[in-house]
């Protein structure tokens, strides 16, 4: 049990995910969602979609690289894909937030978890590659669900959601890239 | 791709779970906590705790689990555990959604879905007991830590308390209830 207390100071700290807004609206456009109910429903899309994987994952895997993905908007905050935020300085805050807050684990859980996360970021495995193909699926669903959602607040255009999800999407599931590049030039007609 | 129509349909559809509200506050106390946080909130709780299980536990199992338990709230609501609810009613309810909701997806996938859901309520296997301590256990941290949030709301005393939460937790970790029990009757001193 001696680790226990910094385990639950870990699982209090990340309560504060729920309160990072990303731009994505709930499909019944009532609110803008935030990342831990967004981390919630990628580890579903993982459940459910696996099968349409480019290369065999390893679903549970796949599950935990989602819930921990967005965890270090803790401390550096959601970057809108549409927006013009600097990938660079967020990058960098992402990885202080990843060491602050990994570090607050017991020391062979917190490596764990960075291990994961880092591999999530590189994106060169199986799993990560699937698991950042569904990350960029699920705002298209929404957008296609709420009458364009974010490409209308930031007023993008077809070929730049194309550019924008198509290498993410398609690297790790051509299949399910395939039907969203279809709905979406279907949206933008 | 003959199934993902129906796939994507079930994803769209429990997106509702952002919005069935339980009655535990945020440790922040902004607000109460939505089903579908809560439901990340403790799959995350059970990639760190695992260790603390009575028996040995499929963590990737139990972490499944804990991702689908609400997703009956879509149609039931949530009740909260201090309420004066009817318990069978609810479960009624709860049978007809998981119907209904599970069969939205391919014939096996629901199947599958199904069949962990009703090992999550039953609770007869390690990893369902497991999943079932966590579920009890995450309100009391949140409880802790906002000045008693829903022991306030309900005016529920430590007898109660202990009396609710206790069994569910001990089955499935007598060592996170050792833990839990000592700070209830801290609180309550």
């Amino acid at each position: 049990m001696e680790h226990l207390p910094q385990q639950l100071e870990f699982l209090r700290e990340i309560d504060q995910l729920k309160g990072i807004i990303r731009q994505t609206l709930l499909i019944d456009k009532s609110r803008k969602e935030n990342s831990a109910e967004h981390s919630w429903h990628l580890a579903m899309y993982a459940m459910i979609l696996s099968e349409y994987a480019n290369e065999p994952v390893n679903v549970g895997r796949v599950i935990q690289m989602l819930l921990i993905h967005d965890i270090v908007e803790v401390d550096a905050g959601d970057v809108p894909l549409h927006g013009n935020g600097d990938k660079s300085e967020q990058e960098q805050r992402e990885k202080a937030a990843a060491d602050r807050l990994f570090g607050l684990l017991p020391d062979q859980q917190g490596k764990n978890l960075r291990t994961l996360w880092d591999e999530f970021e590189e994106a060169t495995t199986p799993d990560a590659r699937f698991a950042k193909a569904l990350d960029r699926l699920q705002p298209v669903l929404h957008n296609l669900a709420t009458d364009g959602g974010t490409w209308e607040t930031f007023n993008v255009d077809e070929a730049k959601v194309l550019n924008r999800c198509g290498p993410q999407i398609e690297k790790g599931s051509s299949s399910l890239w395939e039907w969203a590049s279809q709905e979406i030039r279907q949206y933008f007609k």
